[in-house]
């Protein structure tokens, strides 16, 4: 008879993987010894404590003052849906900046709410041109415009900036995809003049996955308030949910999971309170720097180029000869490490190596470089794991 | 300077409220450990096993063979959201039996959806008469007729099979809302026929809130795959969860919490292979008798006629001249014990008593009665606490 998975758990017979992929990365025990606290009301008085210190620390990850901030619940996927959604009624335009699969994501999600989807294509890996943007805007004129800051599917960070310009001139509403980048990036909403932004708790935050941080600007806010038509997902209506985290009282809404608020909450102190966010930045600014000289020295070329390479995801194309799928395999089964395989047009073509959170560590590039050298080696790609280990800095 | 709330809970500094309201309840230290297991990449083989159990375990808790059964990364209002939307394209009909808040809720997510909505009332506390379902259902022709199993505002356990048959003789697919009756009492999807149903991870299956159990017969599945247009929302469209849940391989869809799936495997095994669903529902009864002979002998009486009274939860009109806010904060801060106060139309009016899962234990029914027969006496109320320790059996 074999075991169930309850008692595969309880045993802890699973010995854990080292999570260098796209996410979920690897958290601190802390962080997961958090769920552990005892179960509370909806609308109790102790909860609401947590909820309110969450939604601080989140404005801080997030760099805004917002009032409306915090973590809808369900993934960075209902987050997207979330944001569209309210933000845009059915007929509206929206105006996205695709540069790759997340891109391609808001532009599906957006046509089945019947938004009217304009779109930029850039190549993937490479930021969205903003003049191009520029010129769709205006002939577009967009309710909203968007863009994903750090592309998870090819490593691409592109600066907030010159797309935040490009919606104000055309009085747009310009939102974020911030999954990967918050906590691992400044992302600073206020500053760059974002009106709305989605996230996920299991990236950089350092948290399991299950919650979406969201931010709406009061800009947002009242542009919901303007809707003819209530948005259609009442689960993640934005307007409801603002009585239930920020009414006095709450008005119950639905029930959110105690336990991913206990570890977002001890994950977001980690970050703010124990490091530092500076120097969590520098630690994934680290880590990257030193990951991408050991790929270097292995023969690898990153996909993105130099200056918008995103420091938590890092992306190179799978050497000629070598099978991407063998080398994901061989990592899992005897190194007991994850790392991703390309999505959409990149499938089969790319490898990404996630350095996010709790997983972004110095020893964690060492043993990646190691595995993968060997991996590589196997399938006769020539490279000396000696010189990538050197060019790491170890 | 105060702790923070991840310093408040690495110390357990509050002291558990023992969750008698209408849920999350207190589930067991098992489920809560089980969380500290180290995550899993969401393709990963192992955490797959974990799913695949899952949803094994799902089925028999329904009673059904429905491939399509599992775990929904939302809460139960979620599923509630998902059912509907997928089951119906805007302009479709659908027949609610409306008893109580969450019938009234089905009718306003539907709308939102475009979905054109005709409902049968009933008195909140009393079941929907089958005779004039079937009235309305002959007139209006629905798509999908759809009823509450256990009504969560009131506390009524209404027969799925009438509102079954009514749903077949007009040829419509058959929705229940099994959020407060799954693991407490018999459910029996394909026994009574019915089509789709969602529930909730907090209630009787004894997990923390987070995830919502869904199961779609394959007639509803067909309905689906006929549909003129796709789901409008993207992140709970069953035809795409289905490719990740059951997908060989699995089709990336979203991330979701390996955290909450590994406490809800924990509390279904603890449910089916521990304790045995038939003791699991015995327990709840026993200690709904018990509650309910108690609180007669305080001399309330129950809002739901007998024959119609879920165990799990207990509802009774606040008696003249009790203030039911005072009751609750009592116990609240004197006791530590959560109840439930009346929703929407019973604001105010009721009390409610729950015993789900792990909180459904005979000394609770002592706890909860003791309580509450001294907060009343503060408040002029005369009962006695004896008297209804005995009656409760005690």
């Amino acid at each position: 008879m074999t075991d169930s998975a309850a008692q595969i758990l309880e045993q802890q017979q699973i010995e854990p993987v080292l999570l260098l992929g796209p996410g979920p990365s690897s958290v601190s025990p802390r962080v997961l010894q958090s769920m552990t606290h005892a179960l509370l009301g909806y609308l109790d008085g102790d909860f609401r404590k947590v909820l309110s210190e969450e939604c601080e620390l989140l404005r801080r990850s997030y760099g805004t003052k917002n009032p409306v901030t915090f973590a809808l619940s369900g993934t960075g996927m209902a987050g997207m849906e979330c944001a569209l959604s309210n933000l845009l009624e059915p007929g509206e335009r929206l105006l996205v900046g695709v540069n790759g699969f997340f891109g391609e994501r808001m532009c599906e999600v957006a046509q089945r709410h019947g938004i009217e989807v304009h779109r930029v294509d850039a190549e993937w890996g490479k930021p969205v041109d903003p003049e191009e943007l520029e010129k769709a805007a205006k002939a577009a004129n967009p309710k909203v415009v968007a863009v994903v800051h750090a592309e998870t599917s090819t490593g691409c960070l592109q600066p907030l900036e010159p797309y935040a310009r490009v919606a104000k001139q055309v009085g747009a509403l310009f939102l974020a995809d911030c999954v990967t980048s918050i906590g691992g990036v400044p992302v600073g909403l206020d500053a760059h003049g974002v009106d709305a932004a989605y996230a996920g708790s299991q990236k950089c935050l350092g948290a399991p996955p299950g919650l979406s941080p969201v931010s709406f600007s009061p800009r947002a806010m009242d542009a919901m308030a303007a809707r003819k038509r209530p948005c259609t997902s009442w689960y993640t209506d934005v307007r409801l949910l603002e009585r239930y985290y920020f009414g006095e009282p709450a008005a119950y809404h639905h029930t959110p999971s105690n336990s991913m608020h206990y570890a977002l909450v001890t994950a977001l102190n980690l970050l703010h309170q124990s490091e530092g966010q500076d120097a969590v930045f520098a630690r994934h600014m680290a880590n990257h720097r030193s990951l991408v000289a050991g790929l270097e020295a292995l023969g690898l070329r990153m996909l993105v180029a130099e200056g918008y390479r995103t420091p938590m995801l890092n992306s190179f194309p799978v050497p000629d000869g070598v099978d991407e799928a063998k080398i994901r395999a061989r990592l899992r089964q005897r190194d007991r490490i994850e790392i991703g395989a390309g999505l959409g047009k990149l499938k089969g073509r790319i490898l990404r190596i996630g350095l996010m959170g709790h997983s972004s560590r110095r020893a964690h590039v060492a043993s990646v470089l190691t595995a993968l050298a060997a991996a590589l080696r196997e399938q006769g790609y020539r490279c000396s794991t000696e010189e990538a280990l050197q060019a790491a800095g170890f």
